[in-house]
């Protein structure tokens, strides 16, 4: 019954292409000079390509090097690329070198990646979170190359991601066991690494860089454009969400909003006493904004999904707090921490440009295909954890002896964007671009009934406590100032609602408006950030005004 | 503003443990038989420690050499362990060396972890799935010390986990950064292995076992005790569920049921036209019952939780379907395999002991402990999953703009159990477990509300489709036989939800129960599938009959 097929056929191809491409190479180092010419003899057209382009990093030499591959050796490339950031990812699409994608987030290429679409030079296997575009490579989206970057390689293929580790090890395992070809740039190629982050078994060619890596700090927010409107709502938050349900594991989102909350741990937040009962534990990027509470005491515990430009020699000298390699470098690591951000934390708390009636929020707005990154992973409650802590059972409101508590997943926003849009809206923009693009379901980053909080300047909606749809968007409304739908409310109806407890506005939580000046936060510039950091925190130049 | 504290307290205090430890080291490499002092050099009172205890593979030697460490110097430590199946794991409760465990799986020991509970000898942080206990290691659960089990280990440390990968990288990730202290116990400590899986700079201490890890073949199920019953059933989930929905990519439970699936795979399905229809992409350990689908071409991947004993020499000689290092042996991780399980799969169908009217189900039944394992994590509908597929998007009924699919969640049992005990009933016994215990939620395994088929020997119910809970109930009444839930069923509704594609029973998917015949089965007993594997697989001496 034995079949007479080959059952190495993947192994015997990927010896023959390492065999073709060893004449560009000493070993396992590829002539970087050569790289061209190395890839066009290890990719075969139609391949899938794993092309390393992260939240922040991005493998962006072996980009560079394959946007001049020629279309008459490789054509129809099937690219897997997370995060797309930068043009020469999308160029290979117009050469013809590549034909497919599947991704998880195109901010900065978005609409270059709708004109090609539109254009059928390009076609979408489909817009994915980051988790679920990795999960896809173990089933059947698995690389047959992968194009990856590490900040240092050995000779014999080891790799030191360093402290943007973000995808690398996971892209990595997934090419090279599963019989693909995996090749890393490199910042330097050195005898001896600081350590080991992937073993070099694992590891077929590394080639050094003409360039480092490009890293991008994402998570910095200037305290300088933190507005009282921000602090308010971070005062309403912790008060009405932080402290409520007593949060004690969280994910933070990237916006002025919980910029602001992390600045008001040490001043406002430690006035009503909450140091060492809310805010312990984190999985999010080392936001310098975190500073001056991890100074103070407040954080136990951050676990990151990349790192940050510019807080390496902070992070070094706080090792008990971040997680750190035996060089004292930052350990991250982006499936890890989402599993993290996922499964073990209390709350998911971010902001969002839209809402809709029903609580459903997206970034897309603009006929832009931007994709969801990693928020829908988090901002969702995982049907799938069974333990308890005291946030996750307040959400528990069915009496049924087979309920279960529920993850927090808190939208922040104000009622109303820059010059005048309105964020709550009656239909997501969303909507009509997955509708053009042809998506099969519209591109909602966070679903309404995931949602237990909306947090906005006129106050807090717990969502979780609605008896139905219509008692969610009756709340939804009373703190939706005069958008479209907050123009909805009732005035009778909210007080119902207040008397509840399913509405809070600032007077009903103890907040004084009044109080909600700049000089509340721990750090009002870059500056008492650098301060708070005792010189250790290095901004990018970008960020130094001072 | 700069604190006086230390911020590196975890690191120097590992730095002294490691110090003393190397009275009992030569280098990296500790002497096996100074292992229980090195245990008491190494740990403190009160530590959090991760005892590696996989579904699968235990680091048995660190287990018992860890019971014998005296309670006058270490005591009250607190004890994670995915799956505790020794009796020394539990040992350690009753001489006061631990205290606290936080676990997700306890099989075999659930008796003596419910009975030391109610003697207040053993506190439970909580019961966990898998994948939620080693994401609170990167959160709230960090371990200080972690002994964890390698297949080899070279003398830098270097480990090679071989097959059975499990949860060993992700466990040594967590301490290894989190500035814990890492001890391996390996079969063999050799100057060159295979692959190098775990790098030398993640791991301190490595040390010979006095006898391999522990090792349980829990995936081999006898083709010989599938029942007429099963292949009936697994007949109707063909017809009812795989096909109709175009099930592509999936998770199987290690139940008969599905295993009888996996062997008609061939015969029957064949003989419907499926092969590239359905079941082309696996994530499940390596099932001998999978070997007859494989040599017919049926499957394309497998991604694999851990290894199975006997199947080493028929994966490395089939490395087109299975993940494998460049040594050939295969490659597991449980924790990425989960996230292909709970992400990027289309179906998990899984077998239960007990399903309540509502479709909640678990497998807690006897006033045990028995936890959760993995099947939560894959029993789900993932909230953040965005990617579509034919099977995902069947499952969405609601005609919103912002309505998403979902996961196939199957649940596949015998309307009654062996005995006579029925599967279906009224309350589930985890709900009785769980307040004798004092969880503050019920044990349940698999909820109701995220379930979309239940499919019995009576037929398939299609929970999706009930337009609310009382049409579910209906649904689920009428496949559960003349067991207490399904006396409550009433011919004229059944005939209606048949109409209504809310039930089918055999005759409605073309179902003849008449052919339901052992000789359907591609493989009939354990020899059958050695000579599918023309010889390779090799299964271990309890299955050997011939």
């Amino acid at each position: 019954m034995t079949a007479s097929r080959s059952w190495t056929a993947r192994r015997d191809n990927k010896l023959e292409r390492l065999r073709a491409a060893s004449a560009f190479a000493d070993g396992k180092v590829l002539d970087s000079a050569r790289m061209v010419e190395a890839l066009e003899a290890i990719l075969r057209s139609g391949d899938r390509v794993a092309l390393e382009g992260d939240n922040q990093k991005q493998a962006d030499f072996l980009s560079r090097s394959l946007a001049e591959v020629s279309p008459e050796k490789v054509r129809d490339l099937h690219m897997l690329i997370s995060s797309i950031s930068r043009p020469e990812q999308i160029d290979v699409f117009e050469t013809g070198v590549a034909k497919k994608i599947d991704f998880a987030y195109a901010g900065p290429q978005s609409l270059r990646v709708a004109q090609l679409l539109e254009d059928g030079q390009l076609e979408v296997g489909a817009i994915h979170t980051y988790v679920e575009l990795y999960a896809r490579m173990f089933v059947d989206l698995t690389p047959r190359v992968a194009l990856v970057a590490a900040e240092k390689a050995d000779r014999r293929g080891n790799l030191y991601t360093g402290a943007n580790t973000e995808d690398t090890p996971t892209i990595v395992e997934a090419c090279a066991f599963g019989g693909g070809i995996v090749v890393a740039q490199a910042n330097e190629i050195v005898d001896e690494l600081p350590r080991v982050d992937i073993p070099g078994d694992w590891v077929d060619l590394v080639v050094k860089a003409d360039r480092p890596a490009a890293i991008e700090p994402l998570f910095t927010r200037d305290p300088r454009l933190i507005t009282e409107q921000h602090i308010l709502m971070a005062m309403l938050a912790i008060r009405g969400v932080y402290e409520r349900h007593g949060v004690v594991s969280l994910n933070h989102g990237i916006g002025f909003n919980t910029a602001a909350v992390e600045l008001l741990l040490p001043t406002y937040a430690e006035r009503l006493g909450l140091k060492g009962q809310i805010c312990k534990h984190w999985t999010l990027n080392p936001h310098p904004t975190l500073i001056p509470a991890i100074e103070s005491g407040w954080v136990e515990s951050v676990h990151c999904f990349g790192g940050e430009v510019g807080m390496e020699d902070y992070i070094a000298a706080r090792s008990d707090v971040f997680f750190t390699g035996r060089d004292g470098s930052l350990r991250s690591n982006r499936v890890l921490c989402q599993l993290a951000g996922q499964y073990a934390v209390d709350m998911f708390i971010g902001a969002t440009l839209q809402i809709d009636g029903d609580g459903n929020s997206s970034t897309v707005t603009s006929g832009r295909l931007a994709g969801f990154g990693g928020a829908p992973n988090m901002g969702h409650d995982p049907g799938g954890r069974r333990h308890a802590s005291k946030a996750w059972l307040d959400m528990k409101t069915d009496p049924s002896p087979t309920a279960r508590g529920k993850k927090l997943v808190v939208q922040m926003a104000e009622t109303f964007q820059k010059g005048g849009v309105p964020t709550f809206v009656e239909e997501l923009d969303a909507v009509g671009v997955g509708k053009a693009a042809g998506m099969p379901i519209a591109p909602v980053m966070i679903y309404g009934d995931d949602v237990s909080h909306v947090v906005t300047e006129e106050g807090v909606a717990y969502l979780y406590l609605a008896a139905d749809e219509d008692e969610r968007r009756a709340a939804i409304a009373a703190v939706a100032g005069v958008s479209p739908i907050g123009l909805r409310h009732d005035a009778r109806r909210t007080d119902d609602l207040r008397a509840k407890g399913l509405v809070a506005y600032p007077e009903d939580l103890g907040v004084d408006p009044a109080e909600a000046k700049r000089s509340l936060l721990a750090a009002r510039t870059i500056e008492d950030l650098v301060d708070w950091s005792g010189g250790l925190y290095r901004p990018p130049a970008k960020f130094r005004s001072f």
